[in-house]
């Protein structure tokens, strides 16, 4: 690894902040009202605002309707069996909000009435229990901050650039906190017998989704959730509970939690035959490729957020793998000839996604932007050409490839390929 | 002291969800529909859910009517100037979902188009700055987990206990991940002439509120924040910036930040001399009392969230300190005369909230529940007995004495005090 980019130096920034207060009376791409810049006092200033009270639940500002889930109408023949995006490009830092953690589902969104849920924990066990929602809510719980990713996120990419923005071409992944029993003590306190090497999760939902998981990744890190950042899950993440499988594809998190049967074998369910198997060059399916490998993708500067203007600006990206921490990310500006460092800020924690950024100085030369994720396996996230070399593009699931945005003179951003 | 309480044992928790599992098919507080119920195939099994698209930015379930912001109607004499509290009893872990964070106004909610927000940095400068929202994102960010305590919280408290429940004794916290810009890189930016001391912040809202700073808390660790949990700031919460100043009273966390000053002395604005100000039993008032103590609070069990049938449950709680990270949490079921460690679970971090548990089989008898937190300077959160022997009964603000909540023997909870 070379790193021959000019770093974003101390005069660089000054240059760019300078530029940047200097250009500040000036219209540009803004739709400034003279008589709200100072030294005039704004129009907010001269009236009362809205009081306390009207909004017992609040939303976002009136004038972010950019931050919003999208969906794209030709990928799936059913709203109920589709997916919506978190909008990447317009979020920051690691924190998903809630209203925006993109939706995956089968057959819909179950409407549970919490008084009438059951999880019910049977099969090779010593003994059958079920459990109220109440009685999750009563036992030894922890607090998590875990990212989700959908084994199919970037799918659409495997055969060449397609999806013109981040929301779409990664917007399958979110990370919050989350609140639940270890699914260990729930397992504990029914019994595993000895034959037992298999979790069978089922949802609640129209499609009963329901996977195969190891007994030993069971016991080692699952969590029975039934809330995220702080409130209660939202009906689209599986209200109100949900399995918690940190680090592997999402499929398995399966929401609306209604049952988990203990076996000697995996169940081959259809969402791990026919589906979520990873079809190969010469025909043949992996399967039960459950971990997300480390993975990145740069989110702003992207499609949908492209570039105001020359002068200073912030490369920001998100990184994370199933595999444990990120340990580190780099940054290319030229189509991964040159590679530099990324900046991590703020938290690093294991199979979350962490916040990097790379400041540069943009003189409005052409970028091909890239990120590549490392994580503290010495995993390196590795070229859409390395990948295809193996994996082929027949496949739909656990396409980590490199992502490149073309930024061009303009600051418009577009998905490209580089060989 | 002493620890003389029964510890929640591996008996005691086994014991207990065995029961809460028994009494699972027993209807109880449920409003079981029979035919929902295992081995039933639920309704919500039997059809199409709602597909993805319709909510592009997500809501509660209907079922959690019971987490939203209150108000209390008498407390203030417009809603303009007032206050609602973030229900702390329905949540858990460290994260406030931005939609039920508390708020707290002068003049209502400033309506600011981004488009038109500038940021004036002026006075004891070099160079007097202006920057636009645009500006302010393309510089050098940072993202942090931070407490924001009214310094009013549990004002109402002072004289006796009064207000029955957790989401109004200590609804006026929240915490949240901030993204913005270091204060210092902005002041660095003007260049701070050698005699500032001060720094003026002024919001955009129709109290134009206003409050000094010492520099050297700007230089620290004061940021301006433009997002909250990776979405803009919400309305309520100063969109599009306001400044964050970790561990001091929200007060000067100035929303709708419209102007920074630079002076050699304090301003003695309204709201840090007629208000603010912590008023002494000799007549004379505190000023500039910036620090939020260390404190705690149980939010579960308490009187929204009243316990529900004997056996094993958790007692759960916030502890936070403005000086530093919390070291360690204890809870006492009698009225403090016996204490135990609680369980910290996830994140301690600097100046945010931490989650506590204390684990406990509770076979339906009297408790006087408290909760004491103590931070990584070694302050301990004092008694209110304690505390009004210092500060005595005229104050409105930096009331961080130990809650008790009275959990009787039906589990319905009451806001009291012991001696």
């Amino acid at each position: 690894m070379s790193d021959t980019e000019k770093p974003a130096t101390r005069r660089g920034f000054l240059a760019g902040v300078a530029g940047a207060a200097a250009a500040a009376g000036i219209s540009g791409a803004h739709a400034d009202n003279a008589k709200n810049l100072p030294p005039n006092v704004a129009d907010w200033t001269r009236q009362l605002g809205e009081g306390v009270g009207t909004r017992p639940y609040g939303q976002p500002s009136k004038f972010e309707k950019d931050a919003v889930r999208r969906t794209v109408p030709w990928l799936t023949a059913t709203p109920e069996s589709s997916v919506s995006f978190t909008p990447l490009h317009a979020l920051d830092g690691i924190i998903t909000p809630n209203g925006l953690c993109f939706e995956r589902h089968h057959g819909g969104i179950a409407e549970v009435d919490p008084a009438d849920y059951r999880l019910m924990l049977h099969g090779l066990v010593d003994k059958p229990l079920i459990f109220t929602l109440d009685d999750l809510k009563r036992l030894p719980r922890v607090n998590k901050i875990y990212f989700l990713e959908c084994a199919a996120n970037s799918g659409m990419e495997w055969r060449g650039a397609q999806l013109n923005g981040a929301q779409y071409t990664h917007g399958m992944v979110h990370c919050v906190q989350y609140t639940g029993v270890p699914l260990k003590l729930l397992l504990e306190q029914a019994g595993v017998k000895p034959g037992a090497k298999w979790v069978m999760a089922e949802g609640g939902d129209a499609a009963a989704m329901n996977r195969s998981i190891p007994l030993a990744k069971a016991l080692d890190d699952c969590i029975v959730a039934y809330r995220m950042n702080g409130e209660m899950l939202r009906p689209e993440q599986g209200y109100p509970a949900r399995l918690v499988v940190p680090g592997w594809e999402g499929n398995v998190w399966v929401k609306w939690l209604r049952r988990l049967k203990l076996g000697d074998a995996p169940w081959f369910a259809r969402e791990e035959t026919s589906k979520y198997t990873d079809l190969m060059p010469d025909g043949r399916a992996r399967r039960f490729t459950y971990v997300m490998d480390a993975k990145s993708v740069v989110t702003s500067p992207s499609p949908q957020a492209p570039l105001r203007g020359k002068g200073f600006t912030v490369i920001s990206g998100l990184a994370w793998s199933g595999r444990g921490k990120i340990a580190r990310v780099d940054v290319s500006l030229d189509g991964g000839r040159n590679w530099r460092a990324a900046r991590i800020d703020g938290l690093v924690l294991d199979k979350a996604c962490v916040r990097f950024y790379a400041e540069t100085d943009w003189n409005g030369e052409e970028l091909l932007l890239q990120s590549r994720a490392i994580d503290e396996t010495g995993y390196v996230q590795p070229s859409k050409t390395e990948l295809r070399k193996i994996r082929g593009v027949n496949s739909v699931y656990h396409n980590n490839g490199i992502q490149t945005w073309l930024v061009k003179p303009d600051g418009e951003v577009e998905n490209v390929e580089v060989s």
